[in-house]
């Protein structure tokens, strides 16, 4: 019988409780959280907040009576605040509780706001089931609002308020939003976002905030330009960052990322020390350089890993392709692997040499009436033609691609090998030959020409 | 210059015309089909008789002028009766017409009618324009109809009738209808049609007909059993078989399965003659077994590998993985590689013990409107872990999940290295994690039960 505390109780938390149970019915498992709740669905939020999940419970996937009737002691409202490995302990809510097995599942934060005024009233961001009960009511009496921030929680919150009927000014400190697209996949993105709604949504890019301003209550924003935005009230959505201070202190050792470090065991470099989740930097397969990336889908899969590692198995979890959906309204925005710019980034650590090639084609028989467009990236290895990632995005349905592509990915198919791939083919379905293999056959005409120049 | 003659206008003639002219501006190009018209989509034919697709003309994808302004000489009404290689000739409306190289993509046909009555008025089959207008005309005045043979074609014709609120009597000989799905499977499929439209389908499997009946008209069909079935109109759809009499005749090798044998260019066992599409052998490349599969997806392929080939290139056609899509209504009805009961047969000759697993899960997050169950089984190869094939049927997303299967398939991708395969998630997508690897993760803990057992 061994005693596991599992710290954080989002999405890998509960997930590694729920699978050492599963594992083993005699272990004595506690799960404590800060939070008041325990597992939930933190990506549904932009959906609870723009009323297409009506109920914030909705979003809860085990309250903690169903965790408790499975036998996981549940602890809500209890700070984790240091480690101690030599004694296998750690002090939570003043009090010293041991362990036999501690799994950190901490998650991530919002960025800490850096910006003069970020603690004024009415001025959110989006993490917890709180954060997202506070933005829906201040959305009731608004009219106007400021997202900073063009990432993909930042469009996810734009859709929650344009079809809420406030208008927005998005604003992003790069070159462009969505930073893990290429530009110009990400600029046809924008397009449509203006088309749909260019009389709610302003976005600009390559502008810096340089402080909120107020009194006591949100007033406005002023720009590294000296521009003044009004509006009722403002969301950052800058990113996020792994919560591993107490780590740290433990002498638990974080990668260049900043995350913990794990073994694809998903083990720490202290003895009885595990990590699951948005906390750990992650292993790119593609690259195989250490990375940061914050999906509840790698959470999951970790915590079900890490569960069977703490239980005395013995499964791997190898790495992560990064890849990605979201949407805008009924526009799909999907990525799997490297883009061209970051591959064309790691090619100065990696013996690879991008090429990409990009089709625009009907996702179904251009006859059916649920027809739609959509815009297919593929990026390959010159040199062997080995897939590096893929792109798509459009009304139609660009998801599908992109999984067929992070299978492609990897098994390390060349786009030799993708061109012939037998999807399936149905009018109502998708074409006879496949945007993916369209873009794939495209791109071994570029790879052969320059090959031969 | 060469002189290029293709036999056949449907999909893979046109595809390999087309793609031989945009090889070679100099070769001259001749397509001979028997039809009036060239170049349609046949799959599109149900949705056409459905009224989903408004006129015949939304199927054509290029027209005869279009073929000429591109430089390729179309004949229409055109049909071929004898292949002479010795003298590099083809008789064609009694005429001789020499090439250098000739280009077989004589399609399918449905299967003989063997049935007494076949040859009765009001009695149908499915495979070219003109059979598409003929049903969609005489539906209008009908009320019932029987549909001999429950394989794709026939759910695809029954969803067509029931959505013109025509009363169905579907016959089916064998065990179940869609032999290509497991019978576990099929059953879930026919219940749904059952439930949702129980009331003008009737679905009978193991009922052979014995004769069909009627003066000059369709009046009914006796079964084996001695039971009378009256109609106002019968659709024999009981699959389709290649043509090849013209190819046998001239020497061309056919295989076990009746098709043209070519190999991997395309190229028939007598030099400067071609095939491409319903006319073809395939090779299966999980079996390793040449098989027959008629399937648009890949006459497409199959047609631009040959005229590759033809115009000097050097490309291949490696083979299939039987991957297919259809759907009743919101139903989707998909697989990719060996049902459980193909691969049992095939472990007669080829070293495989298959093992199944099967999940039903929603397509989305549960708190998603749009979220609906897909049943998921996969089945894999007991000694090697080694995915061989998936059905996925359902309301939801069904036809996703097999195509990320079809391309773990082609890279021989095991049960292991599925599970944790990093797909795209956000709620109005997937689940964090997906059912393919849910079913995965499944079989994985059979095999490994089996194995320590």
């Amino acid at each position: 019988m061994k005693k596991i505390v599992i710290i954080g109780g989002c999405a890998a938390g509960p997930k590694v409780a729920a699978k050492c149970r599963r594992m083993n019915k005699e272990n004595e498992i506690h799960l404590y959280t800060n939070e008041k709740i325990v597992s939930y669905s933190a990506c549904g939020l932009p959906y609870y907040i723009e009323g297409i999940v009506p109920k914030i419970e909705n979003l809860i996937i085990r309250t903690p009576e169903e965790f408790r009737d499975a036998g996981i002691n549940v602890h809500l409202d209890h700070t984790c605040t240091k480690i101690i490995p030599d004694e296998k302990a750690v002090i939570i809510n003043n009090e010293k509780v041991r362990y036999d097995e501690l799994v950190l599942c901490t998650g991530a934060r919002a960025k800490d706001v850096k910006i003069e005024g970020g603690h004024l009233k009415n001025v959110y961001k989006l993490r917890t089931i709180q954060d997202g009960i506070a933005i829906k009511e201040k959305m009731k009496t608004a009219k106007t609002a400021v997202i900073i921030g063009g990432g993909y929680i930042g469009i996810e919150i734009l859709e929650a308020l344009i079809a809420n009927n406030i208008k927005v000014t998005m604003l992003e400190a790069g070159e462009q939003i969505l930073s893990n697209f290429d530009n110009d996949i990400a600029k046809i993105i924008q397009n449509y976002i203006h088309k749909k709604d260019g009389d709610k949504v302003e976005i600009r890019e390559k502008t810096k905030v340089d402080k909120i301003v107020g009194k006591d209550e949100f007033v406005g924003i002023i720009t590294d330009s000296g521009e003044v935005i009004e509006a009722d009230f403002c969301i950052v959505a800058t990113g996020v960052m792994p919560n591993t201070e107490i780590a740290s202190e433990a002498g638990i050792e974080t990668g260049r990322s900043g995350a913990i470090r794990v073994d694809n065991r998903m083990q720490t470099n202290i003895e009885h020390i595990w990590a699951a989740g948005d906390c750990c930097e992650k292993h790119c397969l593609i690259t195989k350089i250490p990375m940061y990336i914050s999906l509840g889908s790698i959470a999951n899969k970790e915590g079900r890993v890490c569960a069977i590692n703490v239980s005395g198995g013995d499964e791997k979890f190898e790495g992560v392709l990064c890849s990605f959906v979201t949407r805008y309204f009924d526009f799909t925005i999907s990525t799997t692997g490297l883009t061209e710019q970051h591959a064309l980034e790691y090619s100065k650590f990696i013996n690879i040499e991008p090429i990409s090639a990009t089709v625009k084609k009907h996702d179904r028989a251009g006859y059916m009436p649920n027809t739609n467009e959509i815009t297919l990236k593929l990026v390959a290895d010159k040199r062997t033609g080995e897939v590096l990632g893929a792109q798509a995005v459009g009304k139609g349905d660009a998801d599908k691609r992109i999984n067929i592509a992070t299978s492609a990915l990897k098994s390390k198919m060349t786009v030799d090998e993708l061109i012939n791939l037998d999807l399936t083919y149905a009018p109502s379905f998708g074409t006879p030959i496949d945007p993916l293999l369209e873009a794939a056959y495209k791109l071994k005409k570029i790879i052969d020409t320059k090959r031969h120049s």
